[in-house]
């Protein structure tokens, strides 16, 4: 499965709820999620754009993710390969005894809307502000052309500005952010 | 938690099966597994006498685990770190993407006892043959000399000399005899 995604940096979420109220999209819930990112220790995966990531859900469900690099230009499709774990502190310590390094932590609050076959997500990142994150599954590459222009299409009816779009991950935001702390 | 075992080499498991009787031990189950080691891209687990796996017992159940060095001389004491995961593929293509290589794939059938604190297996591993494995679990280092006598002595009583102690994983086993294979 590919994930063919574009985020939007927005100030406020208040026109957008307005909006998918008007689309009749229906609100599915609010999380929120700790996402703790790792590097790997032969490969840097700010280069390679790959990502390792261990999520915590508001529920306590802890999802170990796999996402390959970025396809196409404008969203943020990648492979990405899943697995529910039972234990956060055991699977946080069999990565980092194989050599992981923790490189950021992630909080963000979500309300997640679905209209037809798109998820819309209006998140709120600490330290980062806001975003929204308009999103659909293919199965084959082929599909990812037409279905991001799909996601902007929605985006555009949603009053999205498609000079909001923000390519970088959350997680490179973070890090460009810790950066900046530095100097 | 320390997992403290002592396998022995064995012709076959009568005669441990009447002694397990004798003791009055319980019989727990019998079980299937199928073992999936990995080696890693960037330090070599048979030099660093570590161990990745994926097992998938006869229940479907798939579990990752993390094993380090081996710890003392007769017995196979390493530290242990598990996590139950809901997809084998998607475990294994993970490990794949993060580079880590598949070594070795290990079948066996085992028949499970518990005797006081103690859990004995009698594995019948493909093309190695028969083992019995004796192992307790403690919860500090300390604690490991003196249970590795007490797992020793247990093994005095199901008459399994300790000429039979094999120190080798299935892993190194099985490895091995893919090597005079090649030969």
């Amino acid at each position: 499965m590919f994930e063919v995604e574009v985020k939007y940096r927005v100030v406020k979420h208040d026109d957008i709820k307005d909006r998918l109220k008007a689309l009749n999209a229906r609100f599915l819930e609010h999380t929120e999620e700790m996402d703790i990112y790792f590097n790997s220790p032969w490969r840097d995966f700010a280069k390679t754009d790959e990502a390792l990531r261990v999520r915590r859900y508001g529920d306590g469900t802890v999802v170990l993710t796999y996402k390959g690099p970025r396809i196409g230009d404008v969203g943020k499709t990648r492979e990405e390969l899943n697995v529910t774990v039972d234990d956060l502190d055991n699977i946080l310590e069999i990565l980092r005894k194989l050599g992981f390094k923790e490189v950021a932590k992630i909080i963000k609050r979500r309300d997640i809307y679905n209209y037809e076959n798109f998820t819309i997500y209006l998140d709120v990142v600490d330290g980062l502000g806001n975003f929204v994150e308009v999103e659909t599954m293919v199965n084959n590459k082929e599909l990812i052309n037409k279905a991001t222009e799909e996601v902007l299409q929605l985006g555009d009816k949603l009053g999205l500005s498609r000079d909001w779009i923000e390519r970088k991950t959350y997680l490179e935001l973070m890090l460009e952010k810790l950066m900046q702390n530095l100097k």
